[in-house]
């Protein structure tokens, strides 16, 4: 597994984020370790290490870089569930309920103010960009997401607009910033950084494909973005594709208050599955994978390698398995 | 006046916050056109150009400098505004009521790595350095302003701890960035950044005591420091010499809900103004002011420093005129 193999450097980005700044101001340090020691596997800033690492750096500061990585991440989890308004992540109540919005809201900004400032300290420019545009283009994904809310005639490219931007992009930046250390040549950077992308969106749609998976038996809510308004990949499929029948339940479904939409989500389940959205996502989420897979073609098999192939395969395999890669 | 001297600076200034990226999301060009073009009157961008002109500055690029800078502090707002849930802002609708809560914080995302991604453009990564410490800063200041909410306790050190953070970080980094483009020596980089604190702080202190001045005639609204509990220089004044019955009074009003709290503000207006609080108040403004005026003292009396000075009095003395510096 990628962390085993990475124990050194992890344990090094985990010291940077449990000395985070800020100790003078309690509820700062609270906040980010209930979200960061919460039981996530901090897939992007292990990225970024391991990118790093297979292109051949040899210093330390991809430490720096990757703890970054996770702190602009964190900011954006505690903006979610504010935007969200989100009860549970990960099991656990959201750092807005147990400390308030404001709170939620204003730790995300020092988070990603913190995390500025830790790539800034690193003076390295080219990566400076990459995390710039990543962290605009997340913000904006987000925005787009939010004008879809309800909006059934969201299309499958519009979908792949919005996780591109507010997912796949950060996944793109973790890796690329690993390969900006390391200084690889350009043509072996952008195969990182399409190793990150397909990861990124084969993640994000197994994800989305989650919600409407009650028998995965992972800890995630199912129905959460059902009853948000959220219009998924899954739910594109099966409007798509559905009879007369199909697209008015869903019409009328998205036209409900959420307390009203999630007493249908049973049927939402079933209808996804019978009309082959459910599949047709896997296949999505699988192809992403493979064209992961073969991104890293270039490099020979270590086992290092072989550990982001794996991420990648499980990456898109959620929804059919227990053995999770929680990011 | 300042804005009069720079008026080609500026023009260039609104034409990259006007040609705001994200086109393709409608809501967050329309969001930030909202705020941005609502009466304030861009007191830190135009901190940045003037000082970048008062070092000697000839290039442009400190024009996308203090556009960043702008950004970074509407942003700021918009969060601000979901923090204190406030309805107006400059006598409009705030964008929190209009466009939602969740939209107000995701655009200030949006916005605040827009900024990052326009100073990385630049590519100074002095400045870069420095405009990253202040957005940490101002979201720690916050965060500490959140957790003395209702608490009377607080000290003048631990306002002033706050209103550094929260308010003349970023007047420090808006004129120090305009030093920085310049390429200004070391200790007359530090005299402006020495001028911008203090301005800062006037600007803050007298923008406190606002919120207990009916009389101003200004279009703020009075009173909405004190519904939300923020505990500012006019009350921990008026506090900490107040006699028995002052100090009950303040516990009780403090120990209230918000809107019972309210019905307290004629009360809290009087208290203050009697107990001299007010007057020791706009003191303390009028000496951060002088002290802003007395970092200039190097530059030779042009027009542009004059205006610079003026600017710095007019800060502290918000609570006294009509002739308004709002930002």
């Amino acid at each position: 597994k990628l962390s085993e193999l990475l124990t050194d450097d992890m344990a090094a980005v985990d010291q940077v984020i449990l000395d985070l700044a800020g100790a003078h101001v309690e509820l700062i340090p609270k906040i980010s370790r209930h979200l960061i020691s919460s039981g996530g596997k901090r897939l992007r800033p292990l990225l970024t290490l391991a990118a790093a690492r297979l292109a051949g750096y040899e210093g330390d500061q991809h430490v720096t870089m990757a703890a970054s990585i996770e702190f602009m991440h964190t900011a954006t989890l505690l903006h979610d569930d504010v935007v969200d308004e989100s009860g549970l992540r990960r099991g656990n109540l959201t750092a807005r309920l147990l400390w308030g919005n404001q709170a939620a809201v204003l730790v995300g900004d020092y988070l990603l103010g913190q995390a500025f400032r830790m790539m800034v300290s690193v003076g390295e420019i080219e990566a400076l960009r990459c995390l710039s545009d990543a962290a605009a283009a997340i913000a904006e994904g987000e925005v787009m997401q939010l004008s879809h809310k309800n909006y059934l005639a969201c299309t499958e490219d519009s979908y792949f607009q919005v996780i591109e931007a507010k997912t796949a992009k950060l996944f793109i930046a973790a890796c690329e910033v690993g390969a900006i250390m390391a200084g690889l040549e350009p043509e072996l950077k952008l195969r990182l950084a399409a190793f990150g992308r397909h990861l990124g969106l084969a993640f994000q749609i197994s994800d989305d494909l989650l919600d409407y998976t009650p028998e995965s038996g992972i800890g995630k809510l199912v129905g959460d973005d059902f009853r948000e308004g959220k219009i998924t990949l899954p739910v594109i499929l099966a409007y798509e594709k559905g009879d007369a029948e199909a697209r008015s339940f869903w019409e009328k479904a998205f036209a409900m208050e959420e307390d009203e939409r999630i007493g249908e989500l049973d049927q939402a389940v079933h209808k996804i599955k019978v009309s082959g959205a459910a599949a047709r996502c896997q296949d999505y989420a699988d192809q992403q994978a493979k064209e992961a897979v073969a991104a890293l073609s270039y490099w020979p098999d270590t086992e290092l390698k072989e550990a982001l192939l794996e991420t990648a395969r499980f990456a898109a395999a959620r929804s059919r398995s227990k053995s999770v890669v929680d990011a």
